[in-house]
């Protein structure tokens, strides 16, 4: 399928939250239940078989990761956008499992690309170090970890991990892929019921990165690791094998930025483009 | 079982949090997995059997209602608390369902008792009016309602109800309790992502009361009834069968006040008991 092909097609942005507990990740895989499958199935209920084309999303998040903000667009025969504009998120509701909610639907100009047009990508990890695990009801977001956290650790684990570098120690292993990234925001709190919050934005992250980072920085935080130990294997040009992947469940993305200009949506991509490249 | 038959007992109170949601309610009911069930299971697995009796609770939850701060008290054997206590709150995580944690565990004084020493029970009932419905992640503890409600609406709906009233039309009929309950707190905000938030505080609630005043609040939030109604009909003294009982799985009890000074617990137990009676 190519949007045009039976008639105009407008670009639309969606803007939705699930809870991939019960979900293989983002992406379309046969016989597997998928965040991205089910809305294109909704997608087509609504719209018409064939009305909706090109999903492509911002964070291609993994399994058992969740999201809150996260962004992505479509295709759609305009005959259909014009009909379902006004109550798209209201009918999507209906026709949607309640694991995944779309937030907003709006209409971009063609230049918008989820994936490429972003600016930074940005994820909450949630971890617990209480003697009891995690509240109940916070259970399918929250990693339990058995040991006690130290708060000034964990904050000073970030320590010379911000900015470019080749994060090749904290990424699944791909030759044809460039796994340098810029990290651009990197910080810890307690929140009031004393779960820990990191916060981890980049421009892009390469797969399993922000749960690897997580994964390093608990080692400190319970006192197993020095605090310089993260930021040393960036000189490593490989997979770290000490560095365990923090569990999906623990992980949210919370936010995807764009440029304000919707002229400079095409720039931004085709920079990006270039980099992945 | 009775305390004392088999040696000394001492009181211990546990404060917990559970997920409502697969549990029918708080008491022990033949057949059916409750939480006062799967605590006295978890309890004699760690103290052994007939080491734990009398665990008396706070706050009944109904049905599917959760518990952020829930406190109950259980009399145990004196010989198993003091192998148990340094260690109680990791060993029951260790035995525990993951929907249900106990985050402290205490020993009080024999005058303490988890539901007639109790000053008040507080509850927070959390809506969603977004056209999406709820946040996924969200959603196991809070209601979508399919109208927009107004906050100016739903806060006048309070007015009148709180002190001493006869609660008749807000509880289910028992002819042999008062319905008389002294509302010492009611208030509604809408959090930063949309949610509303009613917050109910009373000296006790009679069976389904919070979850009907919620019901008659919404009617006024999404402009249905005046906001004068909820406090009309505490002229009624049975049931208002227009009011609509709000779902169980919005509801959470958030917590229990107990007077700071242990020499005040039998006092206000005894008063208690004579107002319930």
């Amino acid at each position: 399928m190519t949007a045009g092909g039976t008639g105009d097609f407008v670009r639309v942005r969606l803007d939705l939250a699930y809870d991939g507990s019960d979900f293989h990740g983002w992406a379309v895989q046969p016989g597997q239940r998928t965040v991205a499958g089910v809305l294109e199935a909704a997608l087509a209920r609504l719209a018409g078989p064939d009305a909706a084309t090109g999903l492509t999303v911002a964070g291609r998040t993994d399994a058992g990761v969740h999201a809150r903000a996260q962004v992505c667009h479509v295709d759609l025969n305009a005959a259909a956008w014009e009909r379902l504009a006004g109550t798209v998120v209201r009918r999507l509701a209906g026709v949607l499992p309640p694991d995944v909610r779309v937030m907003s639907a709006t209409q971009v100009a063609p230049e918008f690309d989820a994936r490429f047009s972003a600016l930074a990508r940005r994820y909450a990890y949630r971890v617990s170090d209480a003697p009891y695990g995690v509240d109940p009801l916070r259970r399918h977001d929250t990693l339990a970890w058995p040991r006690p956290l130290d708060l000034a650790a964990l904050r000073a684990s970030t320590t010379g991990l911000l900015g470019e570098h080749d994060f090749a120690a904290y990424c699944r292993r791909n030759p044809d892929r460039s796994t340098v990234r810029t990290l651009l925001g990197l910080d810890w709190r307690r929140e009031p019921d004393g779960v820990l919050v990191a916060t981890v934005t980049a421009d892009a992250f390469c797969h399993s990165m922000v749960r690897s980072l997580v994964g390093a920085m608990l080692l400190v935080g319970d006192g197993r690791r020095p605090p310089t130990w993260p930021a040393e294997l960036l000189t490593r040009r490989e997979r770290a094998g000490e560095v365990q992947v923090a569990a999906a469940h623990g992980l949210t993305l919370v936010g995807v930025e764009y440029p304000a200009e919707p002229a400079q949506w095409a720039a931004r991509a085709a920079l990006a483009r270039r980099r992945r490249a």
